[in-house]
């Protein structure tokens, strides 16, 4: 497979092919072994010295192997000023794959105003102008895009967000049914790709074939059992989506809720899984949709709201973040707030912790929904607080004088407040990413995929929990492949199998969670090299003295306990024991 | 001497009398020793676990000892997060030492809305209500506390900033001469106070005096001798004051322009101290005012613009941030910035290097001086462009995406462009207060009061030439006198022959030192626990790869000087042999 490197001092494109005995790298192992390689860590994040690096996984290609051609996005960080990675599914990984393409790395920084679209067919990979998609946001891009290269063009791009260097910009990418609503969301990754004026990427899909595994039978065989068993153990995904977690996470007391003042909020079921559903089916919408080529698991949807606006895939996170921590309980709200942020190119995420922050500051009041929507219409077009909001909570809060922003390292929290899921909060503290849900989703179990009753409230040992999950979740990460196959130890084990099939190496569980922790520790590294220490692996001191109500946590996992959580590879180990 | 604890949670006040082994603490010393030991190092700045230590100096009431009686302000810093001190002149410091207060102490996080001024007479200090002066800026805030309390009253107080807990927001103190022109500038104390809801402290006139000298003779010859040579020391500063730089400066080739990114201005001559002087001469102003009672330097003034609005005492830094840094040329619009800055309480300083950036965005023109007072006239309302602008460079970089900030732990830079002087560029990296020239300030030799010719552009050890002056001067914030009786050897010398005097203890040269020595390593471990790493000990990157117009330095003291940097106490072992 090939790596392609662009210098965009002068736009040269040069190929190397990635080492044989790298022949597994891909995904966040691969993007964060060149950032921590090649990135001088005190470098700013919009300047020459960053790199993006964009990779699809070690099976990209192979569509029968189940949720493996997501793409993975890395770069020193505008939002935290760390590593960063984010990755999300649609369909561009598996066809650069396709075209025997495992990374594209962008270099240095253009002299010039001019905007640049990569372009990649069976020819290679060309620079073209992109000056004809300045100031679109993503779905007229796509549009215009496709209508001079073809409809079925694959593309990864960015909004207005990314063009502004906004820190909570995001990178979209096509889902498989066609628009840009996959994003690499976190970390402000858009804002790298925009330093660099690079547009977009442009895939033409090819019939082509990744790396041959070498045994292909065996492969097959693995593959073909394995997405039979997630399809059947998330079987809920396809039916509710990831929305599904709204009731759950709302019982629990730790549903993010008017800039997480509550753990609960009073219209969690207006913007359920059940109710979405509802909608969906009422209003000729659609659930369980693929986002790539060959998923199992199919947990996008397409909601309809009542005036005919069509959102495409809307998540957990999203409604969490623009709905209940908005005080916004009416699903058609946040999701044209969704559908806006997609366009716009924006981390939900971010988005909904900002807009937060600034309702807590007044500028408007919790629930309005169509004042948000106002306000990111003021993002795109760059007002004053339209740049403030594009920065992320962390800014917000910095010049509004509000000090209580949910921000680790920078970052807003995902949707579940730290002090109802702690194991959550340990991850949200010592993650290297900064506050992330997806780094290791200590969240109760739901009921299926997994081995291990990981992360449950009541468990003592939240620290080893929470990075059990950041190795199992690496692994997944280092393989390139979509965390709802896992985390949990059975499907990282079967992985391993499937990767041994492919490689012809002995890839055996424990050699897996190795790579992951070494590639953790790696990212760990980089920041430190980038002044992160200790005291940055913490969460805000409102979350460890402010009770959560109704049901009063706080987060009391101990300084002590945080410094060690990072420290060694334990999974096995406690497995064994168990 | 009484320190005055108030509690801002109920406003209680509590005193407590300074410990007799603590008697010397005053100044930075006794404000860094409070935040280091009381204040958790990783409180929100704006929350209830930080402090607002305000505290005059050892000698502060005898007005005989030269230019003792300034205010230090400590606290954790809403700009840079770490440990900050930032000391003024003005008449306060004075009068609250004749009432036999060392510090006042504000702690806790008041509940309701209501605003408070503190008000200290004979009687004692007292909790009054400050409603009637909230939305006031300072000239206004002063006024209508004199309406109230008589025109003798000394006054610190915040703006609008303060109260908008913006992070550029400083503490303006009354001068001497009236008017509230004196700033606790840096790190945004003016937003701690805000948070605390604390509008003012009012200090009545007293003639009493502060704790009595050991050696009452002794002291006094030796303040006479010292306060003639100084007098005579810093003649150029009560002629043109401290903007006798500028030509300086520029001709250096370090004169901080256009957003840093060039050495020499255009136009310096326009803006220097002989213009200055010309000026004040031909339009009826002043020049050679104290600021505090029995100043021997007198290096303030008085400008009238043409159309006759008058500014209070324009200096150096703020000419040169306000100024060349915004390309504008013209006394009287920066002045107009000045006057605007010190009336809504906010330091010249951040101000400047912040519309720097944004111009450097392309919100304004350089050099559009009309544009850039709207621009404060939206920050005294806080306009979302206003709140972004109070919030420092560092922000308005990240919201505008620009990644040239002139700025060191979140901080911007003084007038001293880092590659034209590299000693100052060494104190901005390494001095626990972030991007701070008073910290250390590595300026060619002026003629006069230095034995040490310290920081000459072409001297090979700048890293050893910062410390040496972050420890000398360092010794004179600990005993909280004016900067400008120092810092070079003979002067702190003789500072510790007058402390012997007055103490009835032995102080040698030496002891001096290592008090500030000592003092300036409790700022850096609280920064170490606030987390701060050797890492934040650098300068942006753009400082080190893009050469300085005209001369064409790049700043390039090598990263293990800087680690070494403030190692050590070595001021006395370099000055012996030399």
């Amino acid at each position: 497979m090939k790596i392609i490197r662009v210098d965009t001092r002068d736009w040269g494109v040069r190929e190397e092919m990635l080492e044989a005995e790298r022949g597994h790298y891909g995904g966040r192992l691969l993007t964060s072994t060149i950032v921590a390689d090649e990135v001088p860590p005190l470098c700013h994040p919009l300047g020459a010295g960053n790199k993006l690096v964009i990779a699809n996984g070690v099976f990209a290609g192979h569509a029968n192997a189940p949720c493996s051609g997501r793409i993975s996005v890395g770069c020193k960080s505008p939002l935290t000023g760390g590593i960063k990675e984010s990755n999300t599914g649609g369909d561009v990984g598996t066809y650069l794959a396709r075209h025997g393409i495992r990374a594209i790395v962008l270099e240095g920084l253009p002299e010039g105003d001019e905007w640049k679209v990569l372009h990649v067919d069976e020819d290679g990979v060309s620079v073209r102008s992109g000056q004809a998609y300045v100031g679109l946001n993503t779905y007229d891009t796509v549009s215009a895009i496709r209508r001079d290269f073809g409809e079925k063009a694959t593309v990864l791009c960015i909004g207005r967000a990314g063009e502004q260097r906004m820190s909570a910009a995001s990178i979209a990418l096509t889902s498989i049914e066609g628009p840009p609503s996959r994003h690499c969301g976190r970390g402000g990754t858009g804002a790298v790709m925009g330093s660099k004026r690079l547009k977009a990427i442009i895939v033409e899909p090819t019939p082509g074939k990744g790396t041959p595994p070498a045994d292909e039978a065996q492969f097959g065989r693995l593959c073909a059992d394995f997405a039979k068993e997630v399809r059947e153990a998330r079987r809920i995904l396809r039916e509710y989506g990831t929305a599904n977690l709204v009731n759950i996470i709302n019982e629990l007391g730790g549903l993010a809720t008017r800039n997480f003042s509550a753990g609960s909020f009073e219209h969690a079921e207006e913007i359920s899984g059940e109710k979405l559903r509802e909608l969906i089916d009422a209003r000729g919408g659609a659930h369980g949709r693929p986002c790539m080529p060959g998923c199992p698991i199919q947990c996008a949807n397409r909601y309809v709201c009542e005036d005919g606006t069509v959102v495409d895939d809307i998540e957990f996170e999203s409604i969490v973040l623009l709905g209940s921590n908005l005080g916004i309980g009416n699903l058609d709200d946040l999701a044209r707030l969704e559908r806006m942020c997609d366009d716009v190119g924006l981390d939900t995420i971010e988005v909904g912790n900002t807009i937060g922050v600034l309702m807590e500051a007044g500028v408007l009041e919790f629930g309005d929904g169509k004042g948000a929507l106002r306000l990111l219409e003021e993002l795109s077009e760059g007002t004053p607080l339209g740049r403030i909001i594009g920065a992320g909570a962390a800014v917000a809060a910095k010049a509004y004088g509000v000090r209580r922003a949910p921000t680790v390292k920078g970052q807003g929290m995902a949707a579940y407040d730290p002090r109802g899921l702690k194991g959550m909060g340990v991850t949200y503290a010592t993650s290297p990413m900064g506050a992330d849900h997806t780094a290791g989703a200590a969240i109760p179990n739901r009921p299926g995929i997994g081995e291990l009753e990981l992360a449950t409230m009541d468990k003592q040992d939240k620290d080893l929990v929470s990075y059990d999950l950041q190795i199992l979740t690496g692994a997944l990460d280092a393989l390139g492949v979509c965390m709802f196959t896992g985390p949990a130890v059975g499907p990282v084990q079967t992985w391993a199998k499937i990767l041994s099939a492919f490689t012809d190496e002995e890839w055996t569980f424990r050699r897996l969670l190795e790579l992951a922790h070494d590639m953790i520790q790696l990212e760990i590294d980089f920041n430190r090299r980038a002044g992160f220490s200790k005291e940055h692996d913490r969460l805000p001191e409102h979350f460890l003295c402010e009770p959560l109500p109704p049901k009063g946590p706080v987060f009391d996992v101990e300084e002590e306990k945080l410094d060690g959580v990072t420290g060694g590879l334990r999974v096995e180990d406690r497995l064994t024991e168990e």
